[in-house]
């Protein structure tokens, strides 16, 4: 997909909002609960409820790898209900040597075929340049995390600038704006300003709206791109776990309206 | 498993070599390629020539997950053939906020066997101690890789310490020497003197010998702890591909049994 599309659908649909399909089998509707095949049933209602009213879909790999090769199945089977046209991305956080990390491309561009993938810098620029050789696919870089932990490195100083901002100093020359997003926590919305100095064109992808606490009117505020957004804010918990009734996907889709005409 | 096991194979066996199953299905033996379950025929073998001759084996995960589905059976068929008191790795460089590792953590240590998994500190200390919860496994963290990109943020100044001396200190915090371990390339055997005075005690996991320009005999002279040794060596593609005719096992045997005596 191209930065393009994005855009449009963002400005078509008035809405900025990636849908985290984190499925967690114990959190499931109490009538799915037990049933074969579950969370595929549930995600795809999930994406019928939701997918006018999103601009992408995010699949945090962990969530499907716990349940082994059947998880992988399903991740796949999930993909095939996302209409054309949204965004889909393996929350995957990878990141090997070069010749490692380019099997990891091959597993999520071409044995599925999500449209971008989220990659960790921490080992530089080898682990992440074979992602950015897909065309048309985007790598989506960890910047600064919405977790507690983001203290411990992501936020310790390097000369003048924070670990985060090293990363987006740096990494921001492997690539452009039609192929690199960056990942940016909401609970540190103030944080956007200068982040935006440094990437003030590349789109970024921000956790942590919701459940984690981050505000999505400061998250617009100070990091949304002039007539072209340039965020998908990403809901999970809120959206799948609305309720845990026979109504999950009605109050799924609630949810996710409330998104629509905040930006 | 334990500390003291892996330390007793290493005595008995005289030989510290870890055996990465990065199985490549483009580079397996001509008679070998093309059939079904080529990959896990191939590991299968390799076990078998290798397993006197190694304390532990690991799986780089991207060189099954670009197989898809099939992929994750054959990691968990591979660990059946693994015999007992070896240990087993899962090299997957995870990472992720708490809840998220949380399930990572389960699809390596509960729903697949394995004694070890790799992470990423780059977001903190929520995104491993989930790792560190599980009994009798041990969590093997990201210090000093052994690619070029590791100088782009690995090997920059925080404060007196470059990153992953600091990693070594924060993180050392959080496990003990019974359930960490770290990875430090042995492209930089050098480096292990420092290393040394930070983690003492830790086994390290050395990847980079061989294919990548490591040399052992410095990193035991470096990086071992009297007695116990407290090094995996880890060798791959020297082992893997000794030879791509039908003496692939004998070849990679021979390769495996030039580790011993070493240390």
């Amino acid at each position: 997909m191209l930065r393009n599309q994005i855009i449009d659908r963002i400005q078509k649909n008035k809405t900025c909002l990636c849908v985290g399909l984190d499925t967690d089998a114990s959190k499931l509707p109490l009538h799915l609960q037990g049933k074969p095949d579950a969370i595929l049933e549930f995600n795809k209602q999930i994406i019928e409820a939701t997918s006018d009213y999103c601009v992408a879909y995010k699949i945090n790999t962990a969530f499907y790898e716990c349940l082994g090769a059947r998880g992988w199945e399903i991740m796949k089977e999930t993909l095939r209900y996302i209409p054309k046209g949204i965004f889909t991305i393996a929350d995957a956080k990878r990141g090997d040597i070069g010749n490692t990390s380019a099997m990891y491309a091959k597993a999520f561009f071409d044995q599925m075929a999500f449209d971008a993938v989220t990659v960790s810098p921490y080992m530089g620029s080898d682990s992440i340049k074979p992602f950015l050789e897909f065309k048309n696919k985007f790598t989506i870089v960890l910047a600064l995390t919405s977790n507690a932990g983001s203290a411990d490195f992501e936020q310790q100083k390097i000369g003048p600038d924070y670990l985060y901002e090293r990363v987006l100093r740096t990494s921001k020359e492997w690539g452009t704006t039609e192929n690199m997003m960056y990942v940016v926590g909401a609970t540190k919305a103030e944080a956007l300003l200068k982040i935006r100095e440094i990437v003030p064109h590349h789109f970024l992808l921000i956790p942590g709206v919701g459940a984690q606490g981050g505000n999505l009117e400061e998250v617009i505020k100070y990091g949304a791109i002039k007539n072209e957004v340039g965020l998908l804010v990403n809901s999970s918990r809120q959206i799948l776990y609305a309720s845990d009734g026979e109504d999950f996907a009605e109050k799924a889709k609630e949810e996710a309206m409330k998104f629509q005409g905040i930006i």
